[in-house]
Order: structure tokens, then C-alpha cells, then sequence
């Protein structure tokens, strides 16, 4: 079969596929308890949110990601998902672990809740049925679900390459039960990677740790444990059940036969290392006979509390290897194999670290021995297929060969010296520094413009559906119940108008239409040709003017008189600016600051000032040194990845300071602000400062005003303040624009960080 | 005070002004008789239309052009209202001439007819009252109304350098009242110049006839006449009115006394060569007072049927060099100055061919020699500010020397020969050829794009205010009532949203809203990269695919395999798409034609099919002579000024043929369509081909079930049929277009028509 898919395929298309992450979490407070505070409201209501949900427990987070073709952007979605979540959590945590944190009795755990609609009823009682049943601690257990499908068409392809005796469905249903049994068969080398619950704490279910003993204070072990999720002590069925992996009809069919046996009460009571997966999730059974296979659950993953989201990269495309292996590999005609592989998974879940011997078609063998015999063989499949992951897997046997190496191991190490809550809780407060300072990006949507990220981000954590349409255009789209809306950059949506934006994009129109609703835009003129230009020059001199050319950009041709200019000066200005353009404009110049109001509907909802490049001085520290701090704000980057640029000392800075008598070892005085450059643009280190609050209504009100007027509903007005303070003060607005920037206003250098994205989605109506 | 003016003003400033022009004329049947025929209900009700009203009958149109500030613009403008309303009248024609053509006795006048309103009650009264006190014959004579006022900034000027002893308002009253009163002593000579009543119809007011001699059948004329509407025959008070115009106040209250004295109901009435104009036209005596003279009005001049719009640019251009003349003469202080210039004008009006005699300050003065010495000033006028018409004053200067020269004279001539009625059809006849071949286009706006010109034609036609807001950008601002909508080139509006436009920019977002929505787009997959491209070569080769960039324009770097190709040619075609960009798309080919659909709304208002450059053959001809015959259309221009392309019979067609075995001497059977090129691109002298009522409904329905897909109001829909006779044809949507032009479907080359502007100015609400 190999060598068939060798010269099939490539491996790019094989290392495509459908791969989705479930990561289960509980929220604890600042001590390692189980939070007892209801699931934050801004995740919306639980049942709605395709990403964020609670499992068992109102305090047990499950972070959802979508369906990938490539695990490294599941990885990240994975990742981002913990960053959303966690700067949710005021003051409690997600816990690192997939054993519980502090926990108390069954009668205190609280039970998610639901609305009382019939679906949240069921619910609700289903979990209630299961406390009783199981008992409520164990249920607090979390893992990491992995979802994975391959590509179609390499099911597509292997079927066209086959001798079709059966129909396409029933082929591919055979693919995913060979793949099924095998990873029953094999499981247990993936619980020995991955195990990471080799401790639990003394709250957790007294017949577990009353067979452990203390590591440290608070925490039980057992000498070699590896994985007490996947052992007796973690979250099973009350007896083994084996249903039939022989064909989809008889999974079913064993599983119906559970039920009528009242071992469990419905499929999804089936607690499974791996389940199949249909397309209607909500009759499964049935749409596993009618529609085939869908996908493939695995269940066996612990939580690794040394990665934020729970699983590294690393392990993502070994398991992804490893699919390639379970497809591939032969099975033996061994009957017993459910019941060995079951207790192959109980030997490495509770003395995996040790040198063991597993039973392998009924013989004894050991752990090292067959780790790596599977590895050879994924091993071979890598090389053969070129895939590339030949590190990963040498890293894979390091694992195999010494347990010192597994993550197990060093959790073990980390608890006997901290204490099991505090090992997880340290970890744990390191990931939400890590949220924070990633607040304005989005993991794995570095790419896109921040403003579409911080939209994307606060959609996800409101379980509104958002999909990249176009990923260089920074095109998504946003889903909720039926409602879709669609947006490019953030700001250019379904709300503004077309000819609205035209109007915007067009300094002369949007003047007209300010001016006719008697809103103060700079006096001015505009000349096709420099004769007309000169014959009214006497109207231009020695008045405070600046004198553009009509589509400018970035300042080009544009000549700024305050004070006023000589004939001569004026006429050259003109000259100059026809260069640039057929349509020059004149305007009158207005004294003043430049802010940036960003209306969104009917109001304000940020303002903010721009400043050069600057450091402030504390009396001791050189420029260099004051800057070089400055410079170390996770807000500042390099190539608009942040919302703020990092300054640099560079030539025209040491220019500017040369021309003021400074140099960069000049040692400001305390508080004094020596500016590096005379532009304030951001890209070039400049400050952003948030004035929302500072400024008087009556100017948000002009700038409410002159958006309505243009009828936009988006809408950055920059508008030229004499002094802000002063209700009287001259204004005149210089420019609308139809694609304002939101992360200036999210995440300025001084002030406060402004919700705008939350905004755009009220705009948006998204509720 | 020429001086003055010299020093103070350039050119520009002084040609600069508020010029508008009303031109009243008569709507005649193909025989040259009044109609009996209601106002065309096109034009919208006529209190409404602000460039499309009636005047006193019902059969007596009135186009009414806005203040321009240049004459050019409202010379223009008069002549696209000629044409706009020409279009409109069936088989009836606007009579091109001030005295009426065939007209009935009064009681078969049809007076205008108003709505049931208040307003329009009083407008049907006012009618009837001039009836019965007047006679509708007289009222049935149209004429030019001129109306102006100089550049504010120029009377600002002089009064910032006068001695500002009378308050602003005041200074500018003085210098109307001035002009005014010197336009009434001068105006004898305009008469003269302009005058173009010498003949009159025999069913004309029997008063008039009687005194007359028939110059030919029906027509009537004496000997030196010149223009009667400017003479007893023509229409005025009962007894001859001098209001006061030394003063607004004393010219209010001089009208006021007509009224109290019962010579006239009210100011309307008062039929003086020359109106004094306010801010508020409702209480225009209580504004003149309050507000000021705002401009004036013209009243004297004929309708020139040598002219479509009834008035030469040269003669706008002349009255504005005049004007100067009227505010710089010095005013003499003869005090029968009023009843004098009547004098002159009756001279003028009834023997002005002759070598008349006028009188000057009570001293007698030859016609031409007071002509000369107003002419010399002018002159020197003209001169000292170097406003450039020296040519123009020249020619006037011709029609005072010699009567032949005049307008009047020419009239007579032609009358003689072809009789009254039919001389002045033919002209009629003329300009409604003219209007038919300018039908595409609005006159005065060649610039703009077609579209423009269209959409602004149909609004101007149906009474929306239509104004240039950017005329390089094709902005236009269309007010009715309090509603203002936006349009920029005319389908980009505020009926589009903005993300569902650059939804429409992206190919692949395009295709992904289509999909969802199930509408068959070609099948295709996006590669950013050359190597995943190559990685699936095998879907691709031997298959009909195209191979694009995925932003590309006019075709560069497409490859097109409608039969399939080898896996080396689709991986060259790879290499070549991504020279043009990082994203490359390719799509399965899908066969048959591409068809146009104009979706507005929720309907298919058009459908297009281009074909390449061609010649159909006649049996006769040469290729040569067939395209030079096609190329004598007018839809046929070059450089995008007509809905066609003229052909080009150039290097590229030339080899075409070649290839074919043929040349440009080739004579083609009788309907053998010879092609000229490959590409159907109108701009190389394709053809345009309506289809609208040829498609059946079933893709009229995907084309707009398409543009709801994506949430559009205007959109192109570019669809390939494979046959569009077969319902069941295969069929694809090759792409969305948001600024589709409409003049394509205006005016094809072949097939109807669509009136495409009437349906954007539906979709804008405008009723």
C-alpha cells in the first residue's frame, strides 16, 4: 500500500486533511480552586458558541477549534482560543492540567447550566445522570479530543486506484475502521508519548489517591504512573465494552445492543478512546449507516501543561505521521486484540515510565522494543513519502528509549518541587501574560492587518462563526444563526454605502458635502490649470494656506503656508503641485492639533492624537537608553505587526537632535520630552494617545455630524482642534476616511484601550 | 472706471458670471400646427421641472438651463435641452422660430393645464385672465429670457475699492440699476443684432397681418422689418409702463402703483425689456427690497433659428463683453431717456433693415453710426482687459454696417423661397436629426463618461436636478424634492453596500458567495505557491482549464486549454500566472459564449453579446467599402465618445485576414460575416448585440439570483451559455461586475434600445 501511495500522491496533498482540536479546561480562582463563578457572559450563550462551550461542569471550559487542512493552523487557532479565553477570566485561570485542580465534593461542583428550553433541559439532566453515575470529580477530568478526517481526495484517489468491488461509501467507511482498529491497537504508544497525568491532587476521588502516595504536599503519585486519565482512575464506563470495529453497521449495532443492555444510556455515554463520526451529529447512529464515516475522534490525549493550548506542533504532526501509519500497516488476524490493546493502555497509563512488557497478538514484548519497531516503520513512511518530519520522529524514540524524556517525567519532577497546584497555577499565570501581551493579535492571523484581527478575535469570543474569505484581502466572513456578514479590513462592511466611500475617497466631494451641511471644512478652491491658478492669486497671498494637488498622497506636492506667502512663494507652490496632479487644490490653513475621531452609528467611539517620536526623561537615563526601554513595549514592533512601532535611532533621528544641539547620549531632564522626529506617523515610532474622554461633546458631535452627513456609518474624521479645551475653540475638519484603522484606538501608547471591534459587531448587528 | 477694472480684474475673473438662459417655444404637428397634444408626461409635472416647464399654453414648451458660470456651459446646456425635449416629442417638433407657427383662434388655444392644487389653480387663472386681456395669440410668442449677474467676488472687489459710502448691498443695487438702465437706452442695438420676427404666419393676430404684405404664401412681412415681437405685434402692456429704476425702492413702488392703478395685476405682468431679479422670486418686490437685486433678466432678445438652442455662443459671448460695456458707460442725464429707447426699439423693431434714423439724448443719430460708436467702445473695452473676442465684435460690427449680415435678413430670404411654415419645419426637421444622432450623448458633457451623459440626460429629461459634483470623476449629485442621492459613473451608488462591491473586485471571494448560494461557477482551486500548484498537476491536465493570476487584467498572463493540454503546458501556464501575481487560480473552461446581464434591482434590464470587428458581405462591396459605410455611424467614434468604435483597418486586422487567405480588396458573399479580429472588444471595433428578449427566463432568473448573492442592487453578470435556445444548457457565471456600463445596452449595435438610465433612476426612489 505504500508504494501505491508513493506514487500517488504528494506530500502536500498528504499532509492535508480535516484536523480539529477539543480542549477541555477548568477555570480556577487565584488558589487553584474550582471557580464556583457562572461561565462569562461574553462568550454568549454556551450552546451557541462554536468555539468556547462548557463540558460537564459550569467551571470546565471547552475550547473548540474548527476543522484545518493543516494541523499548524489548528495548532494556532488552538492556541489563540487559549489566549481569547484567558483574558476573559478576571481574576481566575484555565487550568494547565487534565487532572482537576482543588476540588470539592460532588454535592458542591456545580453543573453547567442551561437555559430552561428544551435542549438546555436535556442537557442539564444528562449531566445530572452522570454525576450520579460516575461521580462529579471525575467528570471534571479534561482533555484534548483530536478530530481528524484525510483529505477526500486521497480516499478518492486510493478508491479510483482500487478494484472498486465495493461502492465509494462502503470503501471509505473500510478506510476509517482499518485506521480505527489500528489505532486501538496502537494507542498505547500515543498515551506513552503524550501522557501527562502522572499526578493528581488529594481533593481529587479518594479511591484513586488513597492507592497513591504523597510526592509532595498535596500531590499523589505512584512510582512509573504515566497517565492516570487514560487508567482506572480517569473517566470510564463502569465496565469494559468493546464494540465491534468490523463495519459501521455493526458498530452500531454492538452499541445499540449497550443500550438495550442498559451498560450506558446513549452513544455519546460510550466512553471510547476513539469514536466514529457522522455527518449529522445529532441522529449519529443513523447517519453513520446511511452517510458513512465522517471523521475519527481520538480521545486518549492528556493535556500537556508545558503548551498553552495543550498540544505541541510537534505532536500534531506526529500524529499526523502516525494516521499515515494506522492507514497503512497490516493488521494481524489476533482475536483477542481489543481486550490486549485495553490492557496494554492500562499497563503505560499506570507504570508507563518503567521498562514494561506489553502483550502484542498474544505475546510478550516490550515497551521499548515495539515503541520503536512502530517508529521504524513511521519512520519508513516518512522517508518514503517524503514528508519531512524525520525530526519529529527522531525526537518521538528519544521518548521511547528514556521515559526521562516524556513530559510525564518532567511534570513529576516540576510537582515534587512546587507542589502539584502550584507547579500548574505558575504555568498557568505564565500563559495569561502571554494572552496579554498577545491581546492585539491573533495567533496564527499574524498575516492579516491588525484591525482584522482584533475584529476576528472579539467575533470568536462571542461565538460569532468567522471564516477567512480571502486571506490576503483580509476578507472574512461572520456568522451567526442566519445572519451573514461579510468584511474586508475590518471597517469596510455591509454598512457604508458605495457612493458614500466614493464621496470619502474624494477630498473635493466630501468637502461639498460637508460644507452643505454647514459643517467648518477649510475655504478653498480647486483649478484645473495653473493660469486660472495665478489670475486669483491676490486671494492666496499672504494668508495661512496649503496648496495640494487634489489626489495626493503621503503629502507629496502638497506646500504648507501658516503664516502666509509672497506672490512668488505661492506661484511655486502652485508649480509644484501641478506637478503631481491636473487638479490642485487650495485651502485656507487651520491652526491647531490634528485628531482622529472614529464614529461608528451615531457615536464616538475613540479619539486619538498622534506625536512624533519621543522619549521622556527621568533625569538619569540617555536618550538611548530611555528609548531603548520604550522600545521593549510588547505594543511596539517591527513591520506593523503591533499596534506601535519601535523608534529608531537612526540617521534622520540623530539629524533632527543634531539641528537641536543633541545628541543621543543627551540625558533628558526629569519629564522633559525630546522629540526624535518632526512627523507624528506611527509607522515611523510615533506615539498614539487616547483623548476619548478629554475631548468636549460638542466636538464629537461635529464629527458625528460629518459623518452622517456624507452617510457613513464607519467613519475616521480628522479634525484640526485649536485647542480642545475650549468649547469656541476653531475647528475645521480635514478629511474623512471610509477605512479607519480600530487598533489605533485598541491599543494606544497612553489612555484607555477602547472596545472598538466590540463596535463594529453592534453595527454590524451581531447581538 | 475702465481703469479701475483693468487694475483690479484679470480675463478669467471678468468672463467668470451667473449665466441662464430660458428659450420658450411652440410644440407643432408634423404640419406645422400648434398641438393639441397634453405636455409630454415624461418631463414629470411641470411645476416641478426645473429645466422642462410650460409657459402659457399647454403646447408651449419652455427649457429653462441653470446659472453657469461660463456662457459656453449654458450655451451647451440650452442645446442639450433642445435635444433632450426633441427626443420626446414623437412625431411633433419644437418650432424653431419666436412667432408662432399655425395656430388657431384663441378659443382653441390650449391653455397649460395644472394639477388640482392650490398653486395650480392660481397658475390656470393667471392664464385665462392674460387670455381674455392679451388675446392667446400674442401670448403664444416665445422667446430668449437672458439672465445674469457678474461674479460676486468682482462687484466685491469694487466696492473694496470704492469710498464705501453706501453699505454693500447698496453699491451692488447701484451697479444692476445701472446696467439696467443702460441696457434699456442700448438695448435697440441687441434688438438689432438678434432680432429675428420679420415674417409672421397669416394666422397671427389679424391686426398684425392686416398692416403686413405676403412675401410668400401665408407669410407675411413689410419691407425693412426686423422684429415684430419687440413691436406693437408683439406682446406688451396696453399702454406703455415706466417704472423708476434709479432706485430699488422706487422701482418697487413704481410697479406697485401700476398694480394700485389697475394696469397691471401684478409685477408678472409688467412686460418691460428687462427684469430686475431677487433672492425670493415668491415675494420678489418684498425681496428686491430686503435682499437686493440678485440678477437680471434679459428680456428682449429673439429666438435665432439658425441655432438649435436659439441663441449663438458667439451672441452669449458678445452680451457678456457687452455687459461690461453697460456697467462702464457713463450714463448722460437726458431725462426722457425711457420713452426715448422705446422709440428707438419701435424703429428698430419695424423698419431696422431700413438706414433708420434713431435718437440719442433727443439729437437724431444713424442706426449704423450709433451702432459703430457702441461697437468702437466695446472695442476698447474688450481690448484694455484683453477678454479675446476682438473676432467676434468684428463679425457684429459686419451686421451693423450691412442689414444683409443680420439674422432677420436671412429669415426673409429663406421664407421667400420656402414659405414660412416650411422653412422653419425643415430647420425643426434638422434639429430633430440632430437630437436623434446625439441620443447617447449630453451636449456640453462629452467629457464624461457615456454612462454619465446617459443617466444625466434621462434625469434632466424627467425634472431631477442633475449637478457635477466631480467632473473628472464622474460624480453626480441627483436632488428631487428633499431627496439627494450620490452616482458616481453612473451604477456606482448608495444602493450598493460596500462590501458586497469588493466582494465583486475579488474573483475568488466572488465565487465562494456563488457557490454557497448554488450557482454553478466554474470549478477551480487557488494556489499561492508554484509547488502546491504542481503537486496536483494531475487534476488539471488533459482537462478544458483556464490558468490565471488571480488579480489580473485585460488578459495577462491567462492561459486557456478549452481542449485540455499536457502536463508540461499546464505547468508552463503555471510559471507564467505567477509572473503575474502570488495567487493563481485555475477554473475548468467552460464552453459556449459570454452574454452580459444587466441585473437592477430584481430584474435582467438588459442582456449583451459582443462580436469581433466584422464586415457583412453584400455580394458588391469590398471589405474596404463595407467597413468604411459601417464606420459612418454615428454610434461609431473614436476614443470612447460614442457607444462604438469606429474599425480600424489596420496592421492587426490586415494579417488576420491573412492568415485567412484574405485582404481588404476581398469582396464577401451576400451575409458572409467576414471577421476582422479575434478579441470581441468594443474598443477595437466590436459590435454589440442586444439578446434581452432572446435569452429565456431561466438564466435572466440565475443572473439575478446571482447579484442577490452577493447582495447587489447594479451588477454585471458576465455568464457563458453554451446554447441559449436549450433551457437545459450548460452554463456559468464567469464573473460579477459592480460598475457595468449601461451605455452598452442603451445603444447597441444591433437590437433595442433599453432604457437603462430610467431603471438606475428607479432603483434610486426617484418617482
Amino acid at each position: 500500500m505504500l508504494k501505491t501511495m508513493k506514487n500517488l500522491f504528494t506530500k502536500q496533498e498528504l499532509l492535508k486533511g480535516n484536523f480539529g482540536v477539543e480542549r477541555e479546561g477548568l477555570r480556577v480562582d487565584p488558589k487553584g480552586k474550582l471557580s464556583e463563578k457562572p461561565h462569562p457572559v461574553i462568550f454568549g450563550y454556551k450552546m451557541c458558541n462554536p468555539y468556547i462551550t462548557t463540558d460537564f461542569s459550569e467551571s470546565q471550559l471547552e475550547l473548540i477549534t474548527p476543522a484545518f487542512s493543516s494541523t499548524k493552523e489548528t495548532y494556532k487557532f488552538l492556541n489563540a482560543l487559549y489566549d481569547i479565553v484567558s483574558m476573559e477570566l478576571e481574576d481566575e485561570y484555565l487550568w494547565p492540567q487534565s487532572m482537576p485542580a482543588i476540588i470539592p465534593e460532588d454535592k458542591d461542583i456545580p453543573i453547567a447550566e442551561f437555559c430552561g428550553c428544551e435542549e438546555g433541559k436535556i442537557a442539564r439532566e444528562y449531566r445530572e445522570e452522570l454525576l450520579l453515575k460516575y461521580g462529579g470529580k471525575k467528570q471534571l477530568i479534561s482533555g484534548i479530543h483530536y478530530n481528524f478526517s484525510f483529505n477526500e481526495n486521497i480516499i478518492k484517489k486510493l478508491y479510483e486506484n482500487s478494484n472498486k468491488s465495493s461502492d465509494y461509501k462502503d470503501f471509505k467507511d473500510d478506510i476509517y475502521l482499518k485506521v480505527t482498529r489500528n489505532y486501538l491497537r496502537y494507542r498505547w504508544l500515543l498515551i506513552y508519548l503524550l501522557g501527562c497525568t502522572s499526578v493528581v491532587h488529594e481533593s481529587y476521588n479518594e479511591d484513586c489517591v488513597k492507592q497513591l502516595d504523597e510526592i509532595s504536599k498535596g500531590s499523589f503519585s505512584n512510582e512509573g504512573a504515566l497517565s492516570y486519565r487514560n487508567s482506572e482512575c480517569g473517566y470510564k464506563n463502569k465496565i469494559d465494552l468493546f464494540p465491534s470495529y468490523d463495519s459501521v453497521e455493526e458498530y452500531v449495532n454492538s452499541i445499540n445492543k449497550f443500550i438495550d443492555e442498559d451498560f450506558i444510556d446513549s452513544h455519546k455515554e460510550l466512553y471510547a478512546p476513539i469514536r466514529l463520526k457522522a455527518k449529522d451529529p445529532k441522529s449519529l447512529l443513523k447517519s453513520l449507516v446511511s452517510d458513512g464515516i465522517n471523521y475519527l475522534e481520538y480521545r486518549s490525549i492528556d493535556i500537556n501543561p508545558f503548551e498553552k493550548g495543550g498540544i505541541t506542533l510537534n505532536d500534531l504532526h506526529f500524529i499526523n505521521v502516525f494516521n499515515l501509519f494506522l492507514l497503512i500497516e497490516d493488521e494481524s488476524s489476533y482475536e483477542n486484540w481489543q481486550q490486549e490493546a485495553l490492557n496494554n493502555q492500562n499497563i503505560i497509563a499506570t507504570r508507563g515510565q518503567h521498562d514494561v512488557e506489553l502483550i502484542k497478538d498474544g505475546k510478550s514484548i516490550s515497551k521499548v522494543q515495539w515503541g520503536l519497531e512502530i517508529l521504524n516503520k513511521v519512520k519508513v513512511i516518512n522517508d518514503e513519502l517524503q514528508l519531512g518530519y524525520e525530526d519529529i520522529i527522531e525526537e518521538t524514540r528519544k521518548r521511547v528509549e528514556d521515559y526521562k524524556e516524556t513530559y510525564t517525567y518532567k511534570i513529576i519532577e516540576k510537582v515534587k518541587e512546587e507542589g502539584y497546584i502550584n507547579a500548574h497555577l505558575n504555568i498557568a499565570k505564565k500563559y495569561k501574560d502571554l494572552a496579554y501581551n498577545n491581546r492585539f493579535k491573533l495567533e496564527g492571523y499574524e498575516d492579516l492587518e491588525l484591525s482584522t484581527q482584533i475584529l476576528m478575535k472579539e467575533s470568536i469570543k462571542r461565538g460569532i462563526k468567522t471564516e477567512l474569505i480571502d486571506r490576503s484581502d483580509n476578507f472574512i466572513s461572520l456568522t451567526k444563526d442566519d445572519k451573514i456578514e461579510y468584511v474586508k479590513q475590518a471597517t469596510k462592511t455591509s454598512k457604508d454605502n458605495y457612493v458614500t466611500v466614493l464621496a470619502m475617497e474624494n477630498k473635493v466631494v466630501t468637502k461639498k458635502i460637508l460644507q452643505k451641511s454647514n459643517i467648518r471644512v477649510p475655504d478653498g478652491s480647486e483649478f484645473d490649470n495653473i493660469e486660472d491658478a495665478i489670475s486669483e492669486i491676490d486671494n492666496f497671498t499672504n494668508k495661512p494656506i496649503v496648496i495640494k494637488p487634489k489626489s495626493t498622497n503621503f503629502g507629496t506636492g502638497i506646500s504648507i503656508f501658516p503664516q502666509g506667502a509672497s506672490e512668488e512663494d505661492v506661484t511655486s507652490a502652485f508649480e509644484i503641485a501641478f506637478k503631481y496632479d491636473t487638479t490642485v487644490l487650495v485651502e485656507e490653513f487651520i491652526n491647531g492639533k490634528e485628531y482622529r475621531f472614529l464614529v461608528i452609528g451615531d457615536k464616538v467611539v475613540g479619539i486619538l492624537h498622534r506625536v512624533p517620536a519621543n522619549a521622556v526623561g527621568d533625569g538619569v537615563k540617555s536618550i538611548r537608553e530611555l528609548i531603548e526601554i520604550k522600545n521593549q513595549s510588547p505594543l511596539r514592533g517591527k513591520g506593523y505587526k503591533t499596534p506601535l512601532e519601535k523608534i529608531d535611532l537612526d540617521e534622520n533621528a540623530a539629524l533632527f537632535l543634531k539641528h537641536r544641539g543633541l545628541d543621543f547620549d543627551y540625558i533628558p531632564k526629569k519629564d522633559e520630552v525630546v522629540y526624535l522626529r518632526e512627523n507624528s506617523n506611527i509607522s515611523t515610532g510615533g506615539d498614539s494617545i487616547d483623548y476619548t474622554d478629554d475631548i468636549p461633546q460638542i466636538f464629537k458631535d461635529i464629527a458625528v455630524k460629518s459623518s452622517q452627513a456624507i452617510g457613513a456609518n464607519i467613519c475616521g474624521v480628522d479634525m484640526m482642534i485649536d485647542d480642545y479645551a475650549n468649547e469656541n475653540s476653531e475647528y475645521g475638519i480635514i478629511e474623512l476616511n471610509f477605512n479607519p484603522a480600530i487598533h489605533i484606538h485598541s491599543y494606544p501608547y497612553i489612555g484607555t484601550e477602547r472596545e472598538i471591534a466590540k463596535e463594529i459587531l453592534d453595527i454590524l448587528e451581531f447581538i
